[in-house]
């Protein structure tokens, strides 16, 4: 276990989307500036670890368990906890609790340290995650196995300019955008997601085309983001119907 | 001269881009969040005044001066004041300052309230605009004249699920996003905004397919976002060569 650390914070009206719920991509992009803030509290901040080592964290895979999303204007607090680390991968919790603390979205996210000019993953450095005070382990936490689909339907997406992070990345939540959108909207007002799992396999190309494919049956979706013949991410969800309230 | 607000905060990594500095459309997504805020304090929130009046202020105009663009984990307070309102229009000015108190940023918005079902424009109601002690003054402020476009470049973007807010309605900034992925990447690394224009025609619908349309002389672009054979949006923009730095 290591040191957690908390953000309290409102849903503000530009996060919320027509139900009255939170945007998802939103609850990732929130969960990262709660880590990037615990990370600067500790002396090992995106920038200094960039600067010293030349490294930056990504994120290859999201274990999410939702009970129910949170609602505009609603306070909520976002809480983040370096859990685990061996060889490769560190694993970091992150809980949205509600104002009576309880426990909305439950988010796993797997890191790891890639070199800024190779593009490859670096080994942990024990002095980077040392100031999290989480633990080794060397038991690897695998996600679901991912199946490719057999009778997909799909749309595809332009990767825009503001898509791109400033080391010209496309943000991590911006696959959850293409990976929801092709849902249509007509579901998306009745469903949202349980459970997600979600893997990042390969980086999208700035300035391309991507391709989102789902395939539903029933309340589970597999889904597939591919570009230039190459799978960038695959995903499991499944889906709850939305209580009207 | 009216009630000021401000608020402090520091340039998150998912709202910088690519050249590091702040997206414009997260500019306008801030600047409403402070005069929310301040609504909120003042007890005339957006919540307040639908449930009591069933009306909610929409964005007809922005007149947005940039000196330079905040960059990623640049401190900036944003200012904002309701200056004066007259029969139907309200004037509020929005002004970023960098930690050392100077303006980078400096936009003049136009609201007026809409009947949440009629969709119309409604009159200023004396009780809601009095908290902010702003000035009654006749004289309108009138944008630039936005002549159509004669050889225009255009591309088309679907409007998704999460381009709506919870009224359903593209959120303003989205416009913006649409006036600037049509200049494309090359020019956008070249070049941020001096000066913009831009004027709220009509409601883009839920579900559609808008087109964005550029006409650029030199440093000057003419844009417009059209959708069903109708004008939706319009803008000038005056752009400056990127300092680099």
């Amino acid at each position: 276990m290591g040191l957690t650390y908390q953000m309290k914070m409102k849903i503000p009206f530009d996060m919320a989307d027509m139900n009255g719920h939170i945007k998802l991509p939103d609850v990732i992009l929130l969960s990262l500036q709660v880590s990037g803030m615990q990370s600067i509290e500790l002396g090992v901040s995106d920038k200094t670890i960039l600067e010293d080592y030349n490294l930056v964290w990504i994120i290859t895979d999201y274990d999410i368990e939702v009970v129910r999303l949170p609602r505009f204007a609603e306070e909520i607090t976002i809480e983040t906890e370096a859990l685990s680390y061996n060889r490769l991968f560190c694993y970091r919790r992150f809980t949205i609790y509600d104002e009576a603390g309880q426990e909305l979205i439950h988010m796993m996210a797997t890191f790891v340290l890639m070199d800024r000019d190779s593009r490859k993953v670096h080994a942990v450095e024990p002095e980077i995650v040392a100031p999290y005070q989480s633990d080794f382990d060397k038991k690897l936490i695998r996600g679901p196995k991912y199946e490719s689909l057999e009778e997909p339907v799909s749309k595809d997406y332009h990767v825009r300019f503001y898509d791109l992070d400033m080391n010209g990345h496309v943000n991590n939540s911006k696959y959850l955008d293409w990976i929801f959108e092709v849902m249509g909207a007509d579901f998306l007002t009745q469903y949202i997601p349980k459970k997600i799992n979600l893997k990042y396999v390969k980086e999208v190309r700035p300035g391309g085309v991507i391709t989102s494919a789902v395939e539903r049956t029933g309340l589970e979706s597999k889904h597939e983001i591919t570009s230039d013949g190459a799978t960038n991410a695959q995903a499991i969800i499944t889906w709850q119907e939305m209580k009207k309230d």
